[in-house]
């Protein structure tokens, strides 16, 4: 069965936006690209670090991760990254909102997912093959997968950024037993693996 | 002037200690030993990653890391650590409540300071001389002086562990600014050292 891993930009305290996330600030107020600059600033080493969560076979996402939007669906929006997305796969989106597929330009097709998190991990495996699947985000869809052992490697991605407040990544994931299997780092961030035990 | 240093253990979900902390559990409720593993079971590797906070000419810490009673002192605490404690420097305990310098075997001295952290660190920059000052802990003194941006270098010590309520590092600490200096680690924690910038 595929592997699940995830791939996720954190910072030192434990959050993965700011608050009041919107279509403005997709990261939150006080974010302002800081969590991801380690992407932008150093991309050979950045993409070098997200080899795994680009290489998944399917994707996982909350729908938060994939607009700003509530309620039912505006047709009209695509998610964030314009026509062709960085995911060039199968993208399984949770929603409570039926929606047809989307299919976008280098392979992406975006599935929307009403039935829960198991399900859309099935569909997704299902998508993959023999190739991983990656949870995508944000933290409120990774805590779910988490608390649900339904993870095996987790790679968090430590900026060097205080946010205060925001989206918690590990709210509500009490009981999950993590073993270190790699560190390191450029000036940037810091690259956590670990390899979650049931 | 003395640089000031500070190294701390810490969850991966951004706590420092568990909640409940007691007597007998004096890293709280859950923690059981897991923040400071490393420590124990990786000896070597553990003494060269703490280095600088084992070679202070002075230290500071809160009263809650001195020990777990509150209120008027019980004289016979002479804190966690038996007759000859691992300082080997003066020490310098936060309190609402005098009371007289406390000699200890090796050279560790507890003085104890109720004019507040600025006093504390006052007093041990001029016990220091030449050497750096180490903020001990807990969490709730570590954030005070970042907060009054009184922290020069800070080495948190990841661990892999997920902890999920405690006391909680960079509660309150909004607009530190941190630069990331080095990342490594071992088969049981994470080492994250940041420049603390003003």
């Amino acid at each position: 069965m595929s592997k699940v891993t995830c791939d996720i930009a954190m910072s030192i305290d434990g959050f993965t936006a700011g608050p009041d996330q919107s279509l403005d600030a997709p990261f939150g107020t006080g974010e302002n690209g800081r969590l991801t600059r380690w992407l932008v600033e150093e991309p050979e080493t950045g993409a070098a670090a997200m080899e795994v969560a680009n290489t998944a076979g399917a994707y996982v996402m909350g729908r938060n991760m994939f607009g700003p939007g509530r309620g039912a669906w505006d047709l009209d929006w695509k998610g964030w990254w314009g026509d062709e997305p960085p995911y060039h796969a199968p993208v399984f989106v949770l929603t409570h909102h039926p929606r047809e597929p989307l299919e976008m330009a280098g392979g992406t097709v975006f599935h929307f997912v009403t039935g829960g998190i198991e399900e859309a991990l099935k569909r997704a495996r299902e998508a993959a093959g023999d190739a991983h699947v990656a949870i995508a985000g944000g933290a409120a869809t990774v805590n779910q997968y988490l608390a649900a052992g339904l993870v095996d490697e987790l790679r968090v991605h430590v900026a060097p950024v205080v946010l205060g407040a925001g989206e918690r990544l590990f709210a509500g994931v009490a009981d999950v037993d993590l073993e270190l299997v790699g560190t390191s780092g450029t000036g940037l961030v810091s690259h956590l693996t670990y390899r979650v035990v049931r």
